[in-house]
């Protein structure tokens, strides 16, 4: 499969045998030549050998190679486990004859079982192999979990005349809440920056995009967003606004990917983006939003198709904040549904608010009309599937 | 049905229409002769009229009857909200010729619609008239919502020689979180006692038992734990001692339904005691108990008998504390599966757990090893009936 390039880069995804299902469960995505990198990684305290690896190797700015495995998380498997990222590294470092030092290692899947080892070593070769310049898609693949669809997408900015690529690979789909990276995330381009630089731009990006979505209010200890840069395009990002055309751009990549994360969140059958103004802060504003969006019974309500704005309003009451309930507005996609925290004098608005829920994407809109305080947040329903689904994970 | 008695109290509860499904949905409790009371009520900012009423009644410390209605939290509802709770009161008032300030008003059921008043009203004489004291149990099944079970109990004891009665009656199964009541519940007694003891005892209890229970992590608007004491047993609680006599029977009294309500949450299959050990603090301790009883992800596996212990330690590294993962043990019903932050060497723990999962009831015991601080929060788990409850909880 054509279509996503990204110039330098190569990669690939093979099947080592770590996903019982015989799906793809390792990759990885290599740069031709010594790149740049920037990394932000899990809040969790729990956190899995490759995070710990990641977070040290991220310091010296430069990388080379990511892998990167599904079906086993390699994370609480004590001293051992350490040893097999370590190993990881290395069987890259020597198949690509690469230092190891320039080797990121990402694992997600099971949390507690020992990492197979053997069956990545019986990969390598096949694995290095494929590697090639059309390889994201199986990237991709390889790196899903509970997803159901890729996650991936590519862009061109220009400047100064001169075009560049950035190439974004996810997954996610359980395990994530607004509360940094929560999830896999490589991003590849060919600008040419320095490594505070990345980070500051994918700090940014990050902030706005997946520290902005919620499933299921879990994070996992295994997250970690990577952004490479080979500088083979020859475009440096020097100045501000240079910084500024590539942070537009990497922030399209991000967003997209963040919403594709939470559409595709476990079970989910709705997008819905969760809006509150009128906060006496925008911190207060976040705290509503996240309390809303992370709401079983709200969740479950979404599912049900059923404008119950009793649950969104009880919601905003327990989030902590000041609010005035005898003020807030709720609108469904525009139907003003709650007036003045009753419901509202439109005798049909909880008709048509029942219209918009029966849509696949939607805002909800919360307005507390005591202050300018701004946030939101993209959640998704609440399904049978979802229970289904992690009930029966390791089985 | 006869069994449960309190001395100088009097229940009933009868159909009013405000359920579709034609079960019992408005009851009173009435005490023969003027009560003092004492209440602890929701944390939510936002409230329901009933639980403003009531919070303002309850400084008199005097009370004579409870008028609660299910199928209508009569919350957002706007000023006509309020009105119609006080007209509530007033019909009790008239109907047993107490002063309106001696009666109590709770609400329980969907948020945002109008309470119709009308069948409240045409139910009164009913109501009234089927008063007695063996009516405990119709009042009981009036105020149950989702619940399956009626939930209600009676215990006596003894200070000085003379023998006291206390009588219990809640309802809840969603909407349950471990921060303040969360339910409705109506004690009754015929010690006689200050409505500042009263409170004292009161809220010792509700924070040793019905603050450590959680179903979904949502708080209600309409919560209330309400306890009348009548003095007709002549026994007086004066000294230190007698308090702790009577509390003790009244922890007894709110464990058992709090213990019932989580048993008897929406969909739940088991009843789980999540107890953690060895935190920095006591505080932490509780964060640690509270984010694994709530996380969606242990809640789904507990569902689906598995004992996927990385969700819990996932969810001990998002809470917010300080820990040291590598010290973590973890136990299902004293099998230790998890050792120093990974699988234990004993090579059955696995299976073992799993078999406890099994149970309809275990505890989980987190051990951190870090410090003295403990606490122990009751849940249950998730399970797909949650969702098909919640769902369709309006249509």
């Amino acid at each position: 499969m054509e279509g996503i390039k990204c110039p330098g880069f190569k990669a690939a995804g093979v099947v080592a045998g770590l996903k019982k299902d015989g799906r793809k469960d390792v990759g990885i995505i290599f740069s031709e030549v010594p790149a740049t990198i920037a990394g932000v990684f899990t809040k969790n305290k729990v956190t899995a050998a490759c995070v710990r690896l990641c977070k040290e190797r991220v310091q010296s700015g430069n990388a080379q190679a990511i892998i990167a495995n599904s079906g086993n998380a390699n994370c609480c498997t004590g001293e051992n486990g350490m040893q097999d990222t370590m190993k990881m590294s290395k069987l890259v470092s020597e198949g690509l004859d690469l230092p190891e030092k320039d080797v990121f290692v990402a694992s997600t899947g099971v949390i507690g079982v020992p990492l197979p080892l053997d069956k990545i070593k019986s990969a390598m070769p096949d694995l290095i192999g494929s590697l090639s310049e059309n390889g994201f898609f199986d990237f991709a693949e390889s790196i899903m979990t509970t997803d159901t669809v890729r996650k991936i997408i590519n862009r061109q900015g220009i400047i100064e005349g001169k075009p560049f690529t950035i190439t974004g690979i996810a997954k996610g789909s359980g395990m994530i809440r607004p509360d940094m990276a929560t999830m896999l995330c490589f991003i590849c381009s060919d600008v040419e920056a320095a490594p505070d630089k990345l980070h500051t731009m994918l700090a940014s990006s990050v902030d706005d995009t997946f520290n902005k979505i919620t499933v299921d209010g879990d994070t996992s200890t295994n997250d970690m967003v990577l952004l490479m840069a080979n500088g083979l395009s020859n475009v440096e990002l020097n100045t501000a606004s240079d910084m500024k055309v590539f942070q537009k751009e990497l922030d399209v990549i991000l967003k997209s990917l963040a919403r594709e994360i939470v559409k595709d969140g476990e079970g989910a059958t709705k997008l819905v983006e969760i809006e509150v103004k009128g906060a006496l802060s925008d911190r207060d504003a976040r705290l509503v939003a996240d309390t809303v969006a992370n709401s079983n019974l709200v969740k479950t309500a979404l599912f049900g198709q059923d404008a119950n704005w009793g649950r969104i309003i009880a919601a905003v009451g327990r989030a902590g904040i000041d609010i005035d309930q005898d003020r807030i507005d709720i609108y469904f996609d525009g139907v003003e549904t709650v007036s003045g925290g009753a419901l509202s004098g439109n005798v049909s608005a909880e008709y048509e608010a029942t219209k918009v829920l029966e849509k696949s994407e939607f805002t909800i809109t919360i307005d507390l009309h005591i202050g300018k305080g701004n946030a939101s947040v993209l959640t998704c329903d609440f399904s049978v599937a979802y229970v289904k689904i992690n009930a029966d994970y390791r089985t």
